[in-house]
């Protein structure tokens, strides 16, 4: 199951929204199931280097169908999962990446927000899963 | 000087309307100046793999000022600029991208399309930069 | 808005003369506003490996608008921006890389340098950046 | 034996003068023997996708010890080097690049020149090479 483009555009939206209620400029990626981008917005001003992180807090949150904070905590020095990033053409395991989850409790694809501190990103990427109804994770293994 | 995120989305949308009337799935991307990721739009049902084509032909069309049909004219067996598509990451040589120039005769970024035929591509290519008002190519060197 | 060549060269010369000064040999890196390379200069036995790490420096201080120590404060294992290295094809997060901001408070590009130590990197880069008027950071957003 | 960058800059400034003469706007690079960049000049205007391949130029003529028009004779299709543009990072095989020979027979590295036309390309390092004295090839084995 893939995210729709108009879903994809509807998620752009709210975290637009989110963004510039609390006065950021992000970069907004949406990937499918596949961790394909399927919509990329960079609003005027947001960091040029915030366009690859976005990107790929997107495809991290697909690819292990997990907020990319959670990743993070588990890849730090000592932990079981260090150096993850290193894999996948390169991981970004900070927040403001989640996965995208339909009402079924489907994981349709994931949301990628960068451009500011790591809260913030996280709210506008918890902004634009949101529109589409449900980001709360359901139980491991994710239907795809 | 770089295309706004609201110019982006005008091309993107005018390319969408031409993609539908001639009945097409398309990807489309913009860059600005800098060959840097503005806008994506994956439409549904379009080839997983015209992202990076989209993308790549977007970032050629701006690395050199011209059409990418143009640049694919030269880089043949025999030609002047046969195997250029190594550099940069990856070219894409071959029309469906094109400069977005403004009305000043500064490019200001680039569309790139993929999805279907290369004529195809070209035509929503081309409606997506003439949303933009002008997209005929002055002569070289772009002011940027 | 983009570095000229002429500003980059007068960057470069004023960064070779601090380094002369404090008697290290060091690479010169300068990028324009959209992270793309403008002028490099390799000092006589400069370290081979400080190529790399003078470009990267220089982009990822246009990447971010901000001098490289300060994101390499925050990538530390704990800390919010753990493992961002990994974005961007690769980003060096400790001094030695900083925006060159124009006097109008538009950020024109960066200048990074590698050859010594950290403090001695950043001060030769800092000598640079003041050449061009200004380098003090202006409130995020930056306009480019 | 490695070229200097007082060298380095003297083929630049040679290269550039070459390039205002016939009206074009050039990046140049010069690597060493080692095939690690030296100098780095991007002219106002000049392509941004120029800048790798300079760079490419640059080093695949060091990488061989030839100018890199004569590489691409032999990887055109059937011919004995077909594909050799996969190697090293990525070479480029048009004309443009030079080997720096100088006065004793010693390739002390390389110009490579992108921005125009091949012809004006290649015109443009010779112009820079020649400022050292010598680009004339002598037999191989080069030493370096």
């Amino acid at each position: 199951m893939h995210v729709t483009i108009e879903n994809a555009e509807a998620a752009i939206r709210a975290a637009i929204e989110k963004a510039r209620e609390i006065d950021t400029f992000m970069c907004i990626a949406i990937v499918d199931s596949g961790a394909d981008l399927k919509a990329f917005h960079r609003m005027d001003d947001a960091w040029v280097g915030s366009i690859d992180i976005a990107i790929k807090k997107a495809k991290t949150a697909v690819f292990f169908g997990m907020p990319t904070g959670e990743i993070g905590k588990l890849s730090q020095p000592g932990g079981p999962l260090y150096g993850i990033e290193h894999s996948n053409g390169g991981l970004i395991t900070f927040p403001g990446g989640l996965p995208i989850v339909d009402s079924e409790g489907v994981m349709v694809g994931a949301i990628g927000v960068s451009g500011s501190s790591v809260e913030n990103d996280h709210a506008v990427a918890t902004a634009g899963a949101k529109a589409l109804g449900a980001w709360e994770l359901p139980a491991h293994p994710w239907r795809t």
